[in-house]
């Protein structure tokens, strides 16, 4: 089988690598040979050993019959949509691990491929090597799943677990992951939490059935956060972590969010740290299903690109288990209808008052302490009511005079 | 798709809950209606509402042509195997749940499943409701798998866990596990690892394409795990775990074991505790992947099962993806060559001459602490050896009139 790879980047290389390293055991599972015929980039690349496979046309892989794979990892929107649009429509299979291009046209992209009769493959544009689309689509199909909270975003986890563990602040902690090649130098999609939202969009289509547009969701990132949120949700027994989350609620709507959170150490999930991502899905059968490993970098990521290929080359016809429609919304719960419980740091010249009048206007609040407790500071957790309530009140405060530095969810969990 | 359900004991009655409960999603999950036309059972059950479709005869279901795909959940070899095997010989695909059936002839069967070209599927035999079998063979499919290491038995891992959290010792965790449900009143299985090592063998048969019968493997129960070993492996930073272990050497044979072990707990696996399971897959391209979540109970396998039927509903024919060859004893790595660390525990009337003449029989060894250590009571690690160096060095301190209370091995992560 002839396949073609868009971009020859981080991880189009590491998908060249593990094709060519693995052959052998490539053939035993695909039943065929896996040959890479073209690799489409801009640049030039003399010294690869693969030299005689690049192209800068993608007009020779639209144009060859004996392509009926392509591997799309170039990334963005443009020109990626375009290009995988077109091999779908000429009857190639196309794998990616694009999550934008699937987050924003994956209902286009799956339609155009079940009428085409080929696949639309991207188990790697979530949790890298973990598998994630397919468990979720194929192994749990005898299952209601209710939610999935994840952890997606191995850059944050890596930044908030220097915030935790070595009490580094938010900045050091970026530059230290943007040293080691964790972070990119325009760290915005992966700490304002974009990232994390793409992926639990495609993670919400694909167990809902409906497709999730980025930007109706409700997103957060961790910029935000300091050591003295760290602390504070130290001594409520938790840790901040950046989370992706989806419920399906009884009036069929999505409730689903980005958003920094106190997870209880108790869950399996405040121990996904460093680069790691966890996935927990919650199915009515099953229960709680942790899935955790490397979410990002060249190989497994890579891993995961070839196995999409290995299903392509064995299944050349559409898998119908990965399907979704197209989606309004109106299925996404607006964001301040969805329940919370809040974590509330505030300062005040006079914060026993201060704390009184949060008691006035958040019933029912539970005052926590840190070691080294500035004068002013003070904070508090809210019990569960609507996030719109919960704004409104701490509003209301503010027109008290009391400054409220930081406002965290708390996970329910 | 009419298909059979052969025994109706814990996981069966759940199967079949969960096809009626979750009828409407499976059709759209399955393309087809699946209706159970028998349930195999010696017992009756006339007051169920399937009353109707109860056989004690297996012959209902092996000369009924209509039934395509039989589910067994009977347990144990016979007639589990027989029933099975004749089910594939006249071309109905079968999913079970039997991890003794196919620890024991999963390459028979799936050689005559191959044969046949029909379906031979045990995702519920291991982990229960946690997706491991499939993703294994699908989604790490463009990897190396290098070693499999593993916390398989819910049993044991609730009682360990009480060991650790509740300083409860092993008789009263067993009583209470069996108060709870969670351990049968023969618990042997259990304790003394063999169901560990049933599920090992079947993650090694499928990851290294071997057959591994139990039989050739060490297994090593908890029986003997005391409230001393747990706290002197907390001391050296650990938790004890029963763990089931296989690792690939470059001579080609398997390092497999069933064995106790201290897990640093620096590890995702310290902290999979109670009931839960959690398998590690080290592959070399993804790196450490972990599946969490419960490994037993009605509702999680039952959810396996029928996952498994819609894959038979949807692919009538053998998924090539699963199988493997029939394998040699000599596959195996003899355990007495098998190469890890050890913690030991000694009692002597002159214990600081014991602890010497250790350093002497075992060289490198370091010592450990426990709070309230008892007066004759010292323990220490060994660096890595054979196990069965190890066990020489050990007897030869016996010999110098050391009681050696405990040696447990020490996972290496």
């Amino acid at each position: 089988m002839q396949i073609a790879i868009m971009g020859y980047g981080v991880v189009g290389t590491g998908v060249a690598e593990v094709i060519c390293t693995h052959a052998e055991g490539l053939k035993k599972r695909a039943q065929e040979e896996i040959e890479i015929k073209y690799i489409l980039d801009i640049r030039e690349f003399p010294d690869s050993p693969l030299a005689d496979k690049f192209t800068k046309s993608f007009d020779d892989i639209i144009n060859d019959d004996e392509v009926k794979v392509v591997v799309e990892v170039m990334g963005g929107l443009t020109p990626a949509f375009d290009y995988v649009k077109r091999c779908l429509e000429s009857g190639k299979s196309v794998v990616t691990s694009n999550k934008e291009l699937v987050a924003a046209k994956g209902a286009e992209l799956l339609k155009i491929a079940l009428e085409k009769n080929v696949n639309f493959l991207f188990e790697a544009s979530v949790g890298g090597g973990i598998p994630i689309i397919r468990p979720i689509s194929q192994c749990l199909a005898a299952n209601e799943v209710d939610e999935i909270i994840g952890i997606l975003n191995g850059t944050t986890n890596f930044i908030l677990t220097k915030m935790i563990r070595e009490q580094m602040n938010f900045q050091d902690a970026l530059s230290l992951a943007q040293s080691l090649g964790y972070a990119e130098r325009n760290p915005a999609a992966d700490v304002e939490g974009g990232d994390t939202c793409r992926k639990i969009c495609i993670l919400a289509s694909l167990t809902f059935g409906k497709h999730v547009y980025p930007e109706t969701v409700y997103t957060e990132g961790i910029t935000n956060i300091t050591l003295e949120d760290v602390e504070y949700a130290a001594a409520f027994g938790s840790v901040i972590k950046l989370i992706g989350r989806v419920k399906m609620l009884d009036n069929g709507k999505m409730d689903i969010v980005t958003a920094p959170m106190l997870i209880s150490r108790d869950s399996q999930l405040a121990s996904v740290d460093d680069v790691f991502n966890g996935i927990m899905v919650r199915g009515d059968a099953t229960g709680d299903v942790l899935f955790y490993g490397k979410g990002a970098g060249k190989l497994p990521t890579a891993s995961a690109v070839v196995a999409d290929v290995i299903d392509c080359v064995k299944h050349q016809h559409a898998r119908k288990y990965l399907f979704w429609a197209d989606g309004k919304p109106e299925d996404v719960l607006p964001f301040g209808e969805s329940f919370t419980r809040l974590y509330v740091r505030c300062e005040s010249d006079n914060k026993e008052q201060a704390f009184k009048d949060s008691e006035n206007a958040l019933t029912h609040i539970k005052r926590i302490y840190r070691d080294g407790e500035e004068d002013k500071e003070f904070a508090f957790v809210t019990c569960e009511d609507s996030y719109k309530n919960l704004l409104k009140s701490i509003a209301s405060l503010e027109e008290k005079g009391v400054t409220v530095l930081s406002k965290i969810r708390i996970a329910s969990l």
